[in-house]
């Protein structure tokens, strides 16, 4: 069985309580939850992270590496647009990942479309709320 | 029922034959079969048009304004970078709408990477393929 | 008698639908009756003609060069921005023309003020709603 | 009575003198008198000022302020592309602007393209010689 | 026999009527004639078109794909500027092409030194007036 | 005893009149009442002075020098981005200064971040409205 | 009593023993000290918190949140520059914030002027070495 | 006997004070002197104007115009850099000028090298100290 | 009889050593001896120069004037992007000029798309390989 | 016997295993007894440190100070190009260090050419692979 | 008594035959004749050089420092805008310089505004044709 | 027995001379001195050549290629930001080089970060003042 690695960048933590009008008012539990019903549906297992650290989603990336993960939804929050060593870490590891982000980062500050991701992932989902993360598991469907 | 158009911009028709490495082997009948046979599932009826001259599409979405469709699933294709025209006709008539492209245009000539819609769409979806078509219709499960 | 050529571009057919907060409550008919009304006055005679499709305005200053018409009063619309084709079709007829905009250009998004047409017509008209078509027929006043 | 300021920048007291191939033959008299006659016709009254002083513009801007002047005409000249003393007075005191330009701005050296009032204005008029004045003027025409 | 077709972009219908000076005074069949006098002598046969319309090229393209022409001669006038549509046509079909262009593109305006084709083509021939099209055929001579 | 120099720039005069919203509600004179009871209790002598004009503002300078003035806490108002004369007036008196700005001009027009007399300053103070003159004034507590 | 928070970002630890030219000879206990008292004097109370990792002071930034703190004033040291984790917990929580520079950020390198912080703060105080945590303090004072 | 006017900018009114090790410890009037002296041996008159104000510069190149002066020599100090209404003046009365500066203004801050008069002058000397209004004034050497 | 030079500039004398995948097999000798055969069938003359060195070529245009040459096909290859000394020495002597690269120069690294001499020259023929130097000698065929 | 400390940046301990086309296959701890066996002939002793987190090499480096460290090796990776922290406790510790990398950044990603850190360096090594280490130690040799 | 050399760039021995318009009827001869004309009066004495080739006029500079030269008067032609090494031949051997342009570079094509060599000039003289090295040599004069 | 050549641009002959504050006391025949004995100890034979002039470092690299050469140490000095000559024969003849940089280039004139040659070179070395040219012979070590 396939297993997915869901990630999640600093102040996610806060969703449902942080700029609702933004983000909505599903907690960051709320969203897994719904992700593992569909990913028993899917046929596929998860694994969760959410962190404010930049090192500690870097070595959860390295870990996701050893363990021999399949996939990995990241939702890189602030780090997508300062983070130059997750992009390493996910061009060293090579695990095929998809970046979504709640909001659309197009329709905000100008500086968050710029990202040092996006050009290495699989693709991009932006805006589509919690649903994204959804979308982003059928990726994995057959 | 709700209605959603499924807009696809110029050169598309050619998909299955042009850089299949880029936009992979299915054609645009292909996509859009995979398309009804969902939209059933999700309750929602489907209308498509392809159409190479940007005032067709501005035309139809002027009619798709009239016919009082309640969102839309585009894939601009070239007009991405370069229709202003696109980007009014969808303003005007304010039918909410997701921005869909086959690649990662983040991952390709820069200039890809710019877009006319994305800042007045729902949100985006890059790099996914045709499942990316799916995932865009799935904004309107419940 | 002198004949004036009226050329709207793209979406302006919705004029009293589209964004009525930016562009106002009357329709493209209601203005052209009261230019109608304003070049009797002013003796000189008028040819109108709205498109959404670029090559058809291309074609109509070529007729219109045929037709020996004295001047034109344009609103580009979205060809403002993207539209070197009828920049080229202007200079290479050499009719003098008027550039309009409904609304004022320069306080929305940064890209409207960048037009392809500007530096080559006798001079521009922005943000006086449909007072502005009115204004810009004025020029052709002894 | 509704009453209008005329305002006019730097070096607009040489009209008729400088530079007679971009700005014409007619003197700023010869202007203002073409004006009170029109302003006669539409049951305005207007006043008028020329300075090549910044703070005596911004300081008979706040006079306009104090006696509830309803509009301004102004162009700018020089300061079009130097003052923001003259926006913040013409944003503070809220009186509504239409900016002039005699000549089309857009065909000149790139600078005089950026304006730091157009953006805070009604609208703008360029290009159309002395005529400019009086189409501005028409805006309180009901 | 190979087939090689010369596309001509918007506004050339005019050739010879405007601007002179800057496009020179044939028509556009006096060179289609020069041309086919040419092709003859080298043995290849050539298809002609000229459109104002981004769309009509674009279909014109697929329609040189499926007819396996050998090359394509092209001058895309405005649209060198401006129609991602034209490259992505010309990517997806990979017919070798060569653009022309009759005037010294760096000579003008600064933005007519900017193509969307010039990097995805065989190569370029610019300032040659009528010759350039002739120097391109030639690149089919053995 | 030391004495400092309170200089206000273009359209101060207008404070409680002016954009309460961005401004506040306090007339500069309740400002300088403020400082001076404030001074009082620090033991310093304070000089004010407003103009709508940057030559004033320049000769204040100059008059502040020969007269051994020992700061300045100066609000430059819309001469902050556009007054190079200030600037050099400052350099060349070397007198110690700090800037004041009301509002926070970091969040409101990009320009108004710009400024020709921050580098040379001793600091910044910006947004915390009048009490940040009070604040400036406390530099020199000891 | 209200509570302000006082955050100091990376390296000033070492406030004191380093570059004492730009910085200063006071410890970061010695400015906490004077501030603690003028807490005292004005009715707040006072936390402190230094930490040279950016998910610590986004994490103590949601605490704050979470204990109701009323404001913050904070010396952001080199995440100024780098930290959008900290702009989104800063937005996150809306807290007021002020942000204090010890030294003139604009008299040093050019990337000093750039900080993810100031558009989204009350304010800003530079250069005032460490004046500037208490002139931000009395912010609070009524 | 021909007649040249020789303008100082802002500030200079401090020369021999203001920053020695930029500009010398010759006042304006020692300079002046120098001019006279050198005047009478080339046998042309000479006016002198300084002001710290840009009005007064622009009116008495409007003087300047009216009494036939044959040619300026300016420094215009820090309006070199802000001053569009200076040019206008200039381009206006189309007296022929020199553009003079007594420091090297390349070695300088970066927004020193650039002039909005330089392109319009007859030619500039930058860097020669006060000799460089000499040198100048032998321009009308025959 | 008119003559026309062809000159090569720096490393062309490696032609057919050099990056064959770019520039082809044939040596310089080998296209020299192809135009040789080309200007007999033409009725002109040609002289040819290949150097590495800079001055030469500047002092060999400075030759071809005094000769009174006709016209120049020059393959700048390096000094295409450095050498102001060539333009100058071409806009000197007002030689005709066409400007010929082997390869595409818009294919290849942004640097090599900038000319020092396209805007001066007739024209430009790029990525036609060897064939590009023929072109442009019928330049002169009548 | 002076000290010197080899710091590693983020994802290094992955050497040999991540991208090896682009780093080598060499393990960290396999640099790191190459260097100490250098160290020995060289008469230095080392100090080693990688770390995934930003805060832990700087509060390395405030311990380097502490301890009288002669001189640091740092390859910060990731952490070239985002973090302003290290170059904050590289200036403010001023242990004189040297910048390695050891791929040529120059031929990768536009981005990687930019460093926080060289400017304030003794130097840099960049594309020597592993050897670039043992290079960087031998600055220290006398 | 002090020696000054006079050097001269590239092209500049076509003097009274290139685009006189723009450079003027004199040769280089004549010019050197006034100089030393001027010289002799002045007391100094000079000597010449023209070269086409950067490496001797670098390596006159490092022959003008062996012999002590006291000054130079440079117009370096085209390598004003692309030598680095001409200013690192001055910046090295420290010899005081003034350089020298015939036409106004600021009214021509904008790249002749960028020097390599003014920064580290005494100064610069630009548009007053051959006067200017007379002008310059001047700056010798007591 | 491998051969590398060592090669110096313009100026470098002066070392030892030249500003000694930036490139050291040692003569350049001392650094290849040194060369010449770490060379006997790596077992690898140099050749040295300096010269002021591009082509005959052009030149001299078409030599080392025919000679085969096994790789090059290059001081570019000044032709490192200007010529693309140089890059160029080095790509054509692709012989393997380091690129070494006496002072880092750094901490400098923000030009001197910008080299026509890295991207392509091995490796970069620079700020190690003479001993860059030991460590870059050290990459053939075995």
């Amino acid at each position: 069985m396939r297993e997915i690695a869901v990630i999640n960048g600093p102040n996610l933590n806060l969703l449902g309580v942080r700029e609702p009008e933004v983000y909505g008012t599903e907690s960051l539990q709320d969203i897994n939850d719904k992700m593992s019903h569909l990913a028993d549906e899917l046929g596929v297992s998860l694994r969760f992270r959410q962190s404010n650290a930049e090192h500690e989603l870097v070595e959860y990336i390295h870990q996701c590496y050893a363990d021999q993960v399949s996939g990995i939804v990241i939702n890189p929050a602030a780090f997508t647009h300062t983070s130059v060593a997750l992009r390493d870490a996910l061009l060293a590891t090579e695990i095929p990942f998809i970046e979504v982000h709640l909001s659309n980062i197009h329709a905000r500050e100008s500086f968050r479309s710029q990202s040092w991701l996006s050009d290495v992932a699989i693709g991009t989902i932006t805006g589509m709320g919690s649903k994204g993360y959804l979308m982003a598991l059928r990726y994995w469907q057959d």
